[in-house]
C-alpha cells in the first residue's frame, strides 16, 4: 500500500469534508499522491484547496492525470448510498487501459462489474475493493472482556466529526513518545491510512461486532493500546447500528467524543445534534450494562473556524461537559493524551 | 411460500427455543409442515416435543422425511454464525436429488456452493437463501418522520425473547378486529411466516436502517398499523447494532418490550440483563433525540413456567416497568392490545 503512487478521483467534491479520504490521505501521506482529479478545481494545487498538501496537483482528467505517473487510481469520494456514478465508469475504464490498479471504497464491487473486472484481467490490474468485507467464522464472544491491554474509542456527534483524524493523530503523537499504540481502522480512509482494517460499514449485522472484536485483538497483539476508529453516531438514523456494533465490538476502557462545533443538524434529517453533556451520557450508558466505560476527552474539529473562534469552542466544550476538549490537528494531541494518562 | 410442504431439518435442535423457526411454523401455519427431522428425537410428534403441533412426525433421516411428500426442505435451525454443518451437506444434496426445494435461513448462502448449487440445477430446484440481502440503491433517508400510519416496534432483552412472536400475535389479533395493520418481518422466521421481509442482520451495515425504513414504508402503504419485528437487544454485545439500526429504521411511535421472567443473563456473555425498568429506560433513550418513543406495555415469554408461576411474573413485571404485561400467547394479546389503544 505505502509504495503506491496515487492518483485520486475526486471530481466535483475536491475538499477537506467533501472528499474525506482524498484529504486524509495528502494529510497524513502526502507523498504517496501524485495528483487528483477535480475538473472543477483544476489548475489549483492540494495547498490552494485545502490550505495543506502544497504543490499536489489537480487536474482535470484522468489523460492529464497520467501525466503525473500514478501507479494507481483511487476513488476518493463516496457517494451517498456508496454506488458508481456512470460518468465515473469511463474514468475507471481508461485508468485500466493504462494500467493503473484500482483502489475503491465504494459499496459497488468494482471487482463485480463485468465490465471493469474484464479490462482488468485482460490488462494485468488489481481492483481492490477497500469496503469488500472479509467475513469471520462467526458472532463476537465477547473475547475483549478478559484483555490485556487498554482500548480507546472515538465516537462522535455526527458522521465525518473527526473520528478517524483524532484518533490516527493520537496514535503517532503515542507513538513518538515510545507508547506502544495502535491505530485500528474501521473505514476505508483509516484503511488506506494504515493498510489493514475492515470497513465495517459494509460487514452484514451479526458480523460488525465480531469483526471489529477480532480488529482489536490482532491489534493488541503487538501493542499496549489500541485506538479505535468509531464511526457514524448513535444519533444517526441511517448509522446509528454501525456505531453501537464498534461501541460493543471493542470494549472501549474510554471514549473520546468528537464534534465539529459549527455542526447543529444531522445532515438531511433535520434532527438537531444534542448537547455535548448528552452525548456523553448517551455513550456511556450504552455501554454500562455490558462493561463500564467512561468519555474522558472531547476532540472537535475546528477547520472552518478562526483561531479566536475556535478557541471559543474549546472553552465551550470544555465548559459543557467538564472535560479537556482540544482540536488535535490544530493544536497537537497534549491535551487529549494527558486525559488518559491514569488509564495507560 | 404458503402453499409450501416442508419438511424442517432440526436435527438434534428440534424445540421451543433450540428450533425457533421450526416450532414458530409449527405453531402458526402446521398445516404447511409435512414432518420435522431430527434424529434424536424421532418416533415423537410435534405436540409431544413442543407442547403443541399435534401430530406432525418427528422422525430420523431425510428418506423417512420422503415417506410424508415434502415438497421442500427447510433448514429450521441456525448454528451460531450461521454456517452450514458439514453432516448438513449430505441432507441437503439427498433432498435436491428428490426434488425438493431448500429453503436456508443459514449465513452461508447455498445458492453460492458450488456442489450444491450445480446438483440444484440438474435437478431443476430452487434454493431460497432467506438471507441472502436485497442492497437498496442508497441509505435512509427519514422517510417515515412524516408518515400516515402508526408504527409499533417490538423489542427485547436478549436473543430469542419473543419479539416475533409477540408482534405477529398482536398483528392477528389486530386484524381478527377489523384494524388495518401489517406485520413487518426483519428476520427469517418471521419471513416464512409472512412470505416477504429482509433479514436484517444479513444486510451490510450501512444499508440496515433503509431495508428498515424501506419495509415499513411499503407495509404502512396497504396498512394503518404496521408491527415491527425488532431483533436482538440494545443490551447484545453481538447484535446490539442490528437492534439499534431497526429501531432507528422505522422510527416507532411505541415500542413493546420483550423478555423471558426466567432468563436472568445473555447467553455465552456473562452479562446480567438489566432490570425491566432499565431496559425501557434505554429504548426510550435511544430514540429520544431523533423521535419521542415510549414503550407501552411488556410481552412475556412465560412458556417454561406453570400458570401459577407465569401470573406471578406478570405481576413483577408490571410492578417494576408500571406497564401492563402479558405472555399473549399463553393468554391472547387482549392486555397488549389495550395498551395501543390511546394512539390508534
Amino acid at each position: 500500500m505505502r509504495s503506491r503512487r496515487l492518483a485520486i478521483l475526486a471530481e466535483g467534491k475536491f475538499g477537506v469534508l467533501t472528499s474525506k479520504t482524498a484529504a486524509c490521505i495528502i494529510r497524513y501521506q502526502p507523498g504517496r499522491v501524485a495528483c487528483v482529479i477535480d475538473s472543477t478545481r483544476a489548475g489549483l494545487d492540494a495547498e490552494g484547496v485545502l490550505g495543506f498538501g502544497g504543490a499536489i496537483p489537480v487536474v482535470a482528467s484522468i489523460n492529464e492525470a497520467l501525466k503525473f505517473s500514478p501507479d494507481s487510481l483511487l476513488i476518493g469520494i463516496a457517494p451517498r448510498g456508496g454506488v458508481l456514478p456512470e460518468a465515473w465508469r469511463g474514468v475507471v475504464l481508461a485508468a485500466i487501459e493504462n494500467r493503473l490498479d484500482i483502489l475503491s471504497g465504494l459499496h459497488t464491487m468494482l471487482g463485480e462489474d463485468a465490465e471493469i473486472s474484464r479490462a482488468a484481467r485482460e490488462r494485468h490490474v488489481a481492483i481492490w475493493d477497500i469496503r469488500k468485507p472479509t467475513l469471520p467464522d462467526g458472532v463476537s464472544r465477547g473475547l475483549l472482556k478478559h484483555r490485556r491491554g487498554r482500548v480507546i474509542l472515538t465516537v462522535g456527534s455526527d458522521c465525518s466529526s473527526g473520528k478517524m483524524t483524532v484518533a490516527y493523530e493520537l496514535v503517532e503523537f503515542m507513538k513518538a513518545r515510545g507508547v506502544k499504540a495502535a491505530f485500528v481502522p474501521t473505514g476505508q480512509t483509516g484503511m488506506l491510512l494504515a493498510g489493514w482494517g475492515q470497513a465495517v460499514d459494509r460487514v452484514p449485522g451479526d458480523f460488525m461486532a465480531r469483526v471489529v472484536e477480532d480488529l482489536t485483538v490482532e491489534a493488541l497483539a503487538g501493542s499496549d493500546v489500541a485506538v479505535v476508529e468509531g464511526q457514524g453516531s448513535l444519533v444517526h438514523p441511517a448509522y446509528s447500528g454501525v456505531t453501537l456494533a464498534i461501541l460493543h465490538g471493542c470494549w472501549p476502557d474510554v471514549m473520546i467524543l468528537c464534534h465539529q462545533p459549527t455542526r447543529t443538524e444531522i445532515e438531511d434529517f433535520d434532527i438537531a445534534i444534542p448537547p455535548l453533556q448528552c452525548l456523553v451520557r448517551m455513550y456511556e450508558l450504552a455501554c454500562e450494562p455490558l462493561f463500564p466505560s467512561r468519555v474522558v476527552a472531547v476532540g472537535l474539529n475546528t477547520y472552518d473556524l478562526d483561531e479566536a473562534r475556535a478557541r471559543e469552542a474549546v472553552a465551550r466544550a470544555e465548559r459543557e461537559t467538564g472535560l479537556p476538549a482540544d482540536d488535535p490537528v490544530r493544536w497537537g494531541s497534549t491535551r487529549i493524551y494527558e486525559s488518559l494518562e491514569g488509564m495507560l
